[in-house]
This record gives structure tokens, C-alpha cells and sequence, in this order.
């Protein structure tokens, strides 16, 4: 198969944008309704200076944006801009596969549930244009 | 929505195993066909001691696992064991939020095409049991 100059690869530069632990952990809390900086220390128990280089670095890559509390606060909260929303295709992989083999049979772990019918999501796959589901090894990355 | 113990949150502990910009890409170039130390370094244009640490995370974590290269040689190869080779939906949301949303609208970039067809893959949503597609607005995180 080609081998790919980077900077070319749709990968590389996702990669170069949200390939990171903390960055990712980011995305899936703003997803999952925190959006004050307090409240996203708090859960995820990162270095204020470590969380304040990720958000200012998702905000200036078009992921997250800020905006003013309501209620006249002096706060601001970060949310996903529609490019930033856009990543729930890859959050939710980052879940089924942690899901899939990252906890033993019996260990209890969260669930993603579709709150219109209260069902856990399908497994999320990639397919071809007819559908079919496919493989890394029935794909080829074509320049 | 409920605030998650990281622990307990898939998505947290796959962002710990692969939440790093050298192994995604590491696993990326696996999958599209690079299996050596060399082979991988100079694609990727990582420090030496970077991908040696990157690579002995990823088999400590049962995502690539080493195998001696065919003929008899010295030298061994990296290959995705079960676990890594379902990545694949991962590297793809990376591809195509790469594609839709870090490339101008005349700038080339590779795309990913089904063998069989010889088309351009579908784009990946999650969906419901049902086959409706999801956005993170719809769904909810369960403990």
C-alpha cells in the first residue's frame, strides 16, 4: 500500500489536532455537558496549566469555542463548535473499543444510550457505500 | 448528565492506551502496510527513542504484537493483533473528520477506498439500534 507523506493524510493532521490524551478526555466532557473550567478540572483531575494549554489550543483549532455564562456571570464556558461536535463519530469509537477490550467480563463500565429509545447505540462500523462493513484490510489508501 | 469516574469510562481508558498522536499514527501505518522499525520511522520522521517507547507501549497493551520477519532473517516486524485490528473504525473517524473539516476545498489529500468497489468508503455515524444516526445531542452516558 502507498506510503503516505503526512501532511497530506487526513489522519495526521486529525491526529495533530486531537491526538492527545487530555485533548481527547476534553471533547468527550464538553460532549457530555461540562463547560466550566472548574468543573472540567474537577473530573478530570488535570494540572490547571496543562488543562488551560488544551482548551486554548482546541479553541484556536475551531473545536471549542468560548462563550459568556447566562445570567451576566463574569465566567465564560466552552462549547463545541459544529466542527468540535463533528468528533462524536470518534469519541464514540474510542468508547466501543474501550468497551470491547479494556474491561474484564465481569466489570461494571457506562453505557452510551440513544435517549430516544433508552438502548444502548449500535456498534459503530465502517462500510461501503452499499453498506457492507468493512475491514482495515479490505480498504486501500488511495493518493 | 451524569459526571463520569474516569475509571469506569471507556472512552477514558482507550484515550490512555491511544490517546497520543505517535500511536495513532503508529497504527495507521501498521494498518496500511509498514511493519518495520525503519520503515516506520522514516515515514513517520519520529526520534528513534520516541518510537521505540511508542511501540513497546503498544505491545505491552496487546495492540501490535512482534513476529520474526519471514526468510529466516534477525530482524522481527510489527503486526496489529485482533484488538488493534479493530481500531480500524477509530483511524477512520480520524480520516474523516480529518478530510471534512482540515483541508481547503481545493487541497488534495489520500482517501480511503473499499478494495472491492474501488469507491471512496461511506462516512461513519453512530446510529441507534435502529440504523438512525446519532448525533451527541441524542444520546446520554449511563453508568
Amino acid at each position: 500500500m502507498t506510503v503516505l507523506v503526512n501532511d497530506t493524510c487526513p489522519v495526521g493532521r486529525a491526529a495533530n489536532v486531537v491526538g492527545d490524551r487530555w485533548s481527547l478526555l476534553i471533547v468527550r466532557d464538553v460532549m457530555d455537558g461540562l463547560h466550566r473550567f472548574g468543573d472540567l478540572q474537577r473530573n478530570l483531575g488535570v494540572a490547571r496549566n496543562i488543562l488551560t494549554d488544551r482548551l486554548k489550543r482546541l479553541v484556536d483549532a475551531g473545536v471549542l469555542a468560548t462563550e459568556p455564562v447566562e445570567g451576566g456571570s463574569a465566567y465564560q464556558q466552552y462549547v463545541l463548535t459544529s466542527k468540535g461536535a463533528q468528533l462524536f463519530p470518534l469519541i464514540v469509537a474510542l468508547r466501543q473499543w474501550g468497551e470491547q477490550h479494556l474491561f474484564a467480563a465481569d466489570e461494571p463500565h457506562s453505557v452510551l444510550i440513544d435517549t430516544a429509545t433508552g438502548e444502548v447505540i449500535a456498534p459503530m462500523q465502517a462500510t461501503n457505500r452499499q453498506g457492507e462493513v468493512l475491514q482495515a484490510s479490505g480498504t486501500a489508501v488511495q493518493r
